[in-house]
């Protein structure tokens, strides 16, 4: 096979043409990475719920037509005879991983400047970035890179403003910097962590956003000790992840809070083992939850984005001691209201964004918690389609059927 | 002198009769501990805002007749013939601490099941208490004693409901569990921090409660680093003691926020190298700050209690590490509104009471570190009075020419 270094590629892209319709296959051109850009071939996707709320569109500014997508796993550049060395020894040696045997043909190539990615890496691209040398980066305690972090309303690459995706000559706007349903995507390097080759890319392309956004705000921010309660609200993905980071940490009681009963049920296998529907209350929930564990959670953990569950996530810690984090992505609207008292009573609000992870210090050491089976994945996955079924991923996300939905890329 | 072990005793106490009405000096009855009490000689007090905010009783539980005061350095029982031997071994010990020579005549008692204080300690009463068995004295975490927590409204001593002063037979209020404004007080025993008998007392005793609060803030809750920029809110004794914190923590901007110009020049001696006040600007101080710093302090502590400086001194701090820490007290009715992404953005917000630290376990090496010259407390003390001049330090503070006021309660 000829190398495709330097040369436009031409593969299979999920476009969004307009808010709200399904997503049509087609084939589109892919150009090559610039300076500190690197083109991957992607071969498993998820559908985040991020993806959904921005190809809807409500109440965002509508860019299309886009390739969304975010969540993913795949491969950096292989040159092509490097690939042909690579892919034998992978298949001989990580023959029992179902994604090694995808990878085989796969000849891609990175732009000028790009050190940190060699042939042949596993990686996962991440919706936001670590350039290394801005503030945050060089703060132990942020993740917010200046550089390279989240831009929803962008639909081009930083370096030239331009779209490395077109069709006929006719650009297609990226999505958060990732785009990852294509075959192939252009990629800031900065926003791609390497990862251990022996990793199923089935499995950990997950760890791209909801998984280590749940369960890096319980275990990077929410911290809650062995024998602790931890009130998680939201059992969607997002939840169930911070459920199983309060699970891995010890946590004894973990409390699910979800207006929607069905997922009580689902959420014992994270470890949730009591439920509170706000619902069933004629009181606020944080009344309910501190008279449940004698004044209050020891941390709280929020993921609706839902502007009254973030003040009762808050309102329900434990006076002294108790702190909630804020996950979910709240309206632009929204304020927060409590009275300060209960800040003075010794309680902490913190939120986080992407878990605190930084993604390129960080992720190949949650992957390496799953490769050690300390963090369980497979359960999160509870659908699978193919790249051309990609539309079914939505109605499952949209009938609030699935967790993680995977895109086989390759079918 | 004859024991006055289980006995009255008659001394002189300042009591406020009504609120905002000159406090007088009367001589009052003592009664002896009881059980997990002890009775505190009082050889220095100094004057708090919260003496005189409960004094004023505006929007108050108005509580009198009582006997104010929070903040004092005294002894604890001495048997009378240990007393001679003491009094002579302090003497010629440590003849340099001015507060020794007031002590060699102290005949106090303790009640039944005291076990962590003897004869001659050097102590100091504090508002709040640590019974060492509670769920927030076993946690590492909080200093909010479920049975000792500052109380108040309450006018009476713990285990039987009733006030051990009185005069001629006529119960007189207690304050905080402490009433320091008495040559003589009865106190709960888990109120009393037992300290170094070398320190002197006519300094330490502004550790029994603003400078704690507001250095522990810093040292303790917010923990800023070497290097750092820490923005303070009301520089009063509190706030600046909050400074003090940060300049001992290496900070190397502190920048000082009080509609006080006239504060300013004294918060030099304290650490503080830039000042904001709000009324210069026409726009929120919260931006100016992150003008100044380019994106936010680091840290803040929040020392007003007003609502508009509480919002500002969390929104002023930097996004992906900052940290707000609240202090002051706000008004029963106050809201504190933010938008989340405040949060989401990587910024934490804590509240502290008593600068977190436990009185019995923490206050002793407070106390040490004055003693180590590596805090500086003699800055905060602008004036003193005899005990029957009381009345002049409330003025004092009422005009904010004075950041502590030591009594000396001898004269």
């Amino acid at each position: 096979m000829a190398s495709t270094v330097g040369q436009v590629i031409k593969c299979r892209a999920a476009v969004a043409w307009e808010a709200g319709k399904p997503l049509v296959l087609e084939e589109v051109e892919v150009a090559p990475p610039q300076a500190m850009e690197v083109r991957l071939k992607i071969l498993y996707a998820s559908l985040c719920h991020t993806d959904v709320y921005f190809w809807e569109a409500k109440g965002q500014k509508p860019i299309f037509p886009r390739i969304l997508g975010h969540e993913a796993a795949g491969y950096c550049y292989i040159s092509s005879l490097l690939s042909l060395y690579l892919s034998i020894n992978y298949f001989q040696h990580h023959f029992t991983s179902a994604s090694m045997c995808l990878a085989i043909r796969i000849v891609e190539s990175v732009g000028e400047g790009v050190t940190e990615l060699a042939p042949g890496d596993h990686v996962l691209p991440v919706f936001t970035g670590e350039c290394k040398e801005c503030a945050h980066c060089l703060s132990e305690e942020s993740n917010m890179c200046d550089l390279l972090r989240i831009n929803t309303d962008r639909g081009v690459m930083l370096s030239d403003g331009q779209s490395r995706f077109s069709i006929k000559g006719k650009p297609i706007n990226h999505f958060l910097g990732t785009s990852t349903f294509s075959e192939y995507t252009v990629v800031h390097s900065g926003c791609v962590a390497k990862i251990n080759p022996l990793a199923p890319l089935d499995k950990v392309c997950v760890l791209s956003c909801g998984f280590s956004t749940g369960f890096g705000a319980t275990v990077n921010v929410a911290k809650p000790t062995k024998g602790s309660t931890v009130a998680v609200f939201g059992l969607g993905a997002v939840g169930l992840a911070a459920a199983e980071g309060a699970r891995v940490s010890g946590a004894s009681r973990i409390i699910g809070v979800d207006v929607n009963p069905k997922r009580f049920e689902e959420a014992k296998k994270f470890g949730v083992n009591e439920f509170v529907n706000p619902k069933d209350y004629d009181r606020p929930v944080q009344e309910v939850i501190a008279e449940m564990t004698g004044g209050g959670a020891d941390r709280s953990v929020e993921c609706t984005g839902n502007i009254d569950a973030m003040i009762s996530a808050f309102e329900c810690v434990h006076d002294g001691w108790g702190v909630a984090v804020l996950v979910g992505v709240p309206h632009k609207d929204a304020v927060l209201k409590t009275h300060p008292v209960n800040f003075l009573n010794e309680r902490t609000l913190k939120g986080t964004f992407f878990g605190n992870y930084k993604p390129r210090s960080d992720l190949p050491s949650v992957v390496e918690r799953y490769m050690n089976k300390e963090i369980e994945l497979e359960k999160f996955i509870t659908h699978e389609v193919t790249f051309s079924e990609i539309n079914k991923a939505f109605d499952y996300m949209l009938q609030g059927a699935s967790l993680r939905c995977i895109i086989r890329m390759d079918g």
